[in-house]
């Protein structure tokens, strides 16, 4: 296999690549500015080492608490939880919400085998003790696995007196009603909001 | 900005890579295998020194003369003319030639400046006249640029003993022609074909 072959191969090996996208990046590789390569490459080579997760958050951070933890700014009495690191980014992008995080690393699912012990719950819960939270947002993702882990949190949650919340589900935003699908609709007609006040 | 940001907003250079895409590419490379990322960093570094056009044909090769132009049982009286380097893999995978190719470079663009002089013609005319070539076949795109680039080679062949031919346009195969877009279903009731012998 020459080295071209094997570049394409990689590269059709990342998500949502295919072999056809694969060997249109590989060909721009090859006559691309040769800096931009040099720079990618480093980047690619050493970004395990820089990126960590947040060993209060569990988000990906360059240094540790990560910069949400340690943002002075932020509302200390609200604590949002998602699956996945990159799930920060985007509720943070939306400019919607300015409290902390807490990431799980993933959902309870029975079928893919992954169970409460998969996921570190206590520290969670732990976290949830000694801090002085007010409102849990459950921002795990709307679909079996991410229901699931609601659940389950909200079980872990009974008792303590803390607000719990799950991120509204329903129509998209800009989205056509014709092109709903049946079940995120069913979920908009059961979630309805009032709308007289 | 931190490497993490560095590394999404590189990926997000590469063509059809959108920002959604860099930053899902970015966060698998934090938690994909490390072998994995050393190699495909080591590539990507590597690749333009080990890359280059082959001096007989230009297309890419690690070996000069290139695999297919040193491949002994190739029928060296049929050329293939193309615009790209990695038109010469497309081809070559279907299956249906073995002959020899010339890689222009590009495609005659009067309206990006592209004109005959930033294409090396002169190289493609030296080659047909210096071998023993019965067929030239243009295989440049079915684009404006791509039957300008064709006429153009036409114009630059008149008069050699030398059939010229040009791959055929009209339907994909597979294709349903109620999806067909105006333009090749005129080109290929235009290009229609005797179907009674």
């Amino acid at each position: 296999m020459t080295h071209l072959e094997q570049l394409i191969k990689l590269l059709a090996r990342l998500p949502g690549i295919g072999p056809k996208s694969a060997s249109r990046l590989a060909y721009h590789l090859i006559k691309t500015d040769a800096a931009y390569n040099e720079q990618l490459a480093a980047l690619i080579e050493t970004i395990q080492q820089r990126v960590f997760p947040c060993s209060i958050c569990g988000s990906y951070t360059e240094v540790d608490p990560c910069p949400i933890c340690s943002d002075p700014t932020r509302d200390t009495t609200l604590i949002c939880v998602v699956e996945q690191p990159q799930d920060v980014i985007t509720i943070s992008s939306s400019g919607a919400y300015n409290g902390l995080f807490h990431v799980l690393g993933g959902a309870l699912s029975p079928l893919e085998g992954i169970g409460p012990d998969k996921l570190d719950f206590d520290r969670f819960i732990k976290r949830i003790e000694g801090g002085n939270f007010k409102e849990v947002i459950i921002a795990t993702n709307p679909t079996e696995e991410g229901d699931t882990t609601a659940m389950y949190l909200k079980h872990l949650l009974k008792g303590k007196e803390i607000a719990i919340t799950r991120l509204a589900a329903g129509l998209p935003i800009g989205g056509d009603l014709e092109y709903a699908d049946r079940l995120t609709l069913a979920r908009s007609l059961r979630g309805r909001v009032d709308f007289s006040s």
